[in-house]
């Protein structure tokens, strides 16, 4: 039964059981059904996320051992959710969740996820009267984001009776796999720090905020496992037939309706308030000013990162530009200073076989900083709103969706005591062929320039719609961009520098304490 | 200079110095050959290990970052070896070095590595008078099997004088990246717990063991950075040369060459000692007597499974066998009294694009068993000397090897006190007949059997030949394989459960202790 039909776990209805021959007769019809469609999911672009959350005793393991034996393990993984490594709990809370997402086609069982590790780390240890509202809200994101993108997500409540759980918790056994974690596992049955009607209330109130259309709760009364069983492999079943109607589109279809939304990308009108045009992309820097002020800034940069090192503070910095705008000489000469065990450069291309297979933004999850490192990316996930959205890599109703979806993971980046830093690199067109044509004639540099340089000079004017769109809908108070007049690579490296030295004082200033020391 | 030319640090000559003129006038050339090289080290199928080792306050984090800033970060990564995560500590020692090793065409560079962890973890901490033999021995295996595999590895060494280091040293801020964790960073300066002496005879003795033919070590004068950096780059600029000009082999000869290898397999003579054919794959057992048997065993291991969970034992379960043979049936029966939250099943298949990108064990590594954890291998590292052998996806030298790098990591992992149980399913050619026509019958299971069955069973005798020759090349008393008799199912899957309790006890006696309890 969902969420929507009744919502209050107290007038839930636990007396519901199956008789054993009954169980016997429909519970292999199912598991055949189940696997049947598992043969079709392993089709699909995206993949499948089942979670089991529940009360204590209430049988998470043994009914996701039930799932996994029904399910062909080259498609399947369950993900035993626990305390978290130390890098886990360094990150953002949902992060290592991204870590587990299922590739494309396959399925994930979370036995206990996101909702329970809310409860034990953020409820209970921090000793909160509820789930933090802006957690809750970033689980709504999360999983809202995964929805539009394609994969399903079916999640599971088992409901026992506060006598059924004192049975069951009687056996002592039954805490020694509990992912609840050291305050979990030490105490024994009866004095479970976790009361029945308190959990009740808890839950209840996450109910009401993640009961969402997109990936609503489905309770399950487990007071017998075997119903529960049942009941479980019905909805699921029922989930994976309708989301599979849903994905029908074949393939032919689906290219040209991508061709369509190009067209139409090309002819969308501006929000932009200004222009990049606007800017004048020429500052005026000589060589003797140029090396002084280098040396200068890159010296007060070398003294920051200890201070952000040891502070354990993450820093993100993003360079986009056009195409020969001096990102990689920019890099250079904000890098060198930085103590390469503490700072990464990240170059982003085009997804591989295996990061396609995934949301777009999981790629760039895997690649974020660790406590106290600073990760370059070398162009970023504004690709999507970029060359995706430009080349029609990605459909329409994609890209206009990325802008929010990234802001949402900025400033949830933010809120985590992160530091976001964002260049684009502005050169005009008459500079660009400039350097176009240096770089063909000079013999080191051929290798730079491609065919494909030149066809995206072509597209300059939809390129500049889609870089006024970006700034427009993603400078945020707290991730703003920084247009960068790059005509003249002098000043655009001094100026790079000098942003990102006073960006970090001013998150030093303002992260006074907060940040865990290293 | 190589340690070949000169073995002991005391006698090295630390006065070298170049002249800034000079250096000017070479750097940049070297720089532009080094990027020059790596765009062809980014086509090879195989990456680059350069490894940087050295003195306290030698200037290693310097130096790497002057080559990070050389090389196109496309195919760059600098591996800050500092303290382990938890994961990593739970793992044998080299785990978090093979998780770490560059992909085809990439360059990683070891801003320190396995072996200054090496003197931290097991020489201070755990107190020992030197590094332990076995683990420099691993060293020489890790590194041998690599390079074999075509990698290139490059060891440095960077030696400065004692009172150079004391100068350095007195500079605080040298030690606040210190990748040498916890005990390293506290103390500063002077008080550092390696004295200048203790580290030459450690050091010394270290490179008398792994100073290999194939990753030879080259000490660099550093007292002088910048005479250090153009030392360093023209090593690596030479080591490269030399590799690439190793890995010219034409494509269109290379698949040539591979299938005489094939050919030259087929004929191969068995070493065997005897023959998988001598053995009655038939032992009779009832459905009642299975039954019962069958509940009693499940319960057995459903209790064993707490002892090892709390005990910290990591399991390895290798199942290989004839198609048809049963596996999937016997690996549900073995998992279905399981904890999920402590075992997952792993089924091999091809290895994808990312993972053909590796030395072949290294998806094996990825997938190694958390501690506690049980992992059931559906196919495995095997498939290296059965399908890879017999179908020619790798050369006969490639094959031939693998029994003995395969042995090698068995037994790192008994040493770790991991539990290794391998398990053969061995039917005969009618019994697998049956099972072929039988699963093309059953609509549910038309979809288990494709033409490469058929095909596969076309070579039985090229794979029996490949089975005897594993079984006898790779049944060490640490990691034996057991045979199991398949042609009747309820026998094997009881006694596969059986062979596994048994493994399981007499490791939890012989382990008394030793394991690192959860």
């Amino acid at each position: 039964m969902s969420v929507q039909d009744k919502t209050m776990l107290e007038s839930f209805d636990l007396s519901v059981r199956i008789r054993s021959e009954s169980y016997d007769a429909v519970i292999d019809d199912l598991r055949a059904k189940l696997s049947e469609l598992q043969r079709k999911v392993l089709k699909q672009e995206r993949g499948v996320l089942i979670v089991i959350e529940g009360r204590r005793g209430s049988g998470i393991s043994s009914l996701s051992n039930k799932l996994y034996q029904a399910l062909d393990p080259r498609g399947t993984r369950v993900v035993a959710t626990g305390e978290p490594s130390d890098i886990e709990q360094a990150h953002t809370f949902l992060w290592r969740f991204w870590n587990k997402l299922p590739p494309s086609g396959a399925i994930s069982v979370f036995d206990r996820s996101w909702y329970s590790r809310a409860i034990v780390e953020k409820y209970h240890e921090k000793k909160k009267d509820s789930v933090p509202h802006e957690l809750l809200s970033s689980f709504e994101h999360f999983e809202t984001q995964l929805v539009t993108d394609g994969y399903l997500i079916i999640k599971f409540f088992l409901e026992i009776s506060e006598n059924e759980q004192e049975k069951r918790l009687d056996k002592k056994k039954c805490d020694i796999f509990s992912p609840l974690g050291k305050n979990g596992t030490k105490e024994k049955g009866k004095q479970s720090r976790f009361k029945y009607h308190e959990i009740t209330a808890l839950v209840e109130k996450m109910f009401l905020r993640t009961n969402t259309a997109s990936s609503p709760w489905h309770i399950i009364a487990a007071d017998q496992l075997k119903y529960a069983e049942v009941e479980m492999f019905q909805t699921i079943i029922s989930s994976l037939e309708s989301w599979l109607e849903k994905q029908k589109i074949p393939e032919k279809e689906y290219l040209e309706h991508k061709k369509e939304e190009e067209a139409q990308t090309i002819l969308l009108e501006s929000t932009a308030l200004t222009s990049l045009t606007s800017i004048d992309p020429y500052v005026p820097m000589d060589k003797s000013t140029y090396n002084n002020e280098l040396k200068e800034w890159q010296k007060k940069l070398e003294d920051l990162q200890v201070e952000v090192y040891t502070r354990g503070i993450r820093i993100f910095v993003v360079f986009e530009g056009w195409d020969a705008a001096g990102k990689g000489g920019c890099i250079l000469r904000l890098t060198s200073p930085l103590n390469p065990r503490a700072y990464v450069v990240e170059p982003i291309g085009a997804p591989n076989n295996v990061e396609s297979r995934y949301h777009y933004l999981w790629r760039f999850y895997t690649r974020f900083p660790e406590m106290g490192h600073i990760t370059v990316f070398d162009r970023s996930w504004y690709g999507r709103v970029l060359v995706e959205r430009v080349e029609g890599f990605c459909r329409e109703d994609e890209w206009m969706r990325a802008y929010h979806e990234i802001n949402q993971m900025e400033s949830m980046l933010h809120d985590h005591n992160d530091l976001m830093v964002k260049f684009w690199l502005h050169i005009d067109q008459d500079e660009q062929l400039r350097r176009f044509t240096a770089r063909q004639e000079d013999p080191q540099k051929q290798w730079k320039i491609t065919d494909e340089d030149w066809r995206n000079r072509e597209k300059w004017g939809q390129y500049l719609k889609a870089v006024d769109d970006m700034i427009h809908k993603t400078s945020t108070p707290h991730a703003p961009w920084t247009i960068v007049p790059a005509n003249n690579k002098y000043y655009a490296r001094v100026f790079t520098i000098q942003v990102l030295c006073g960006a970090i004082e001013s998150q030093l200033q303002s992260s006074k304490g907060k940040g865990k020391g290293k």
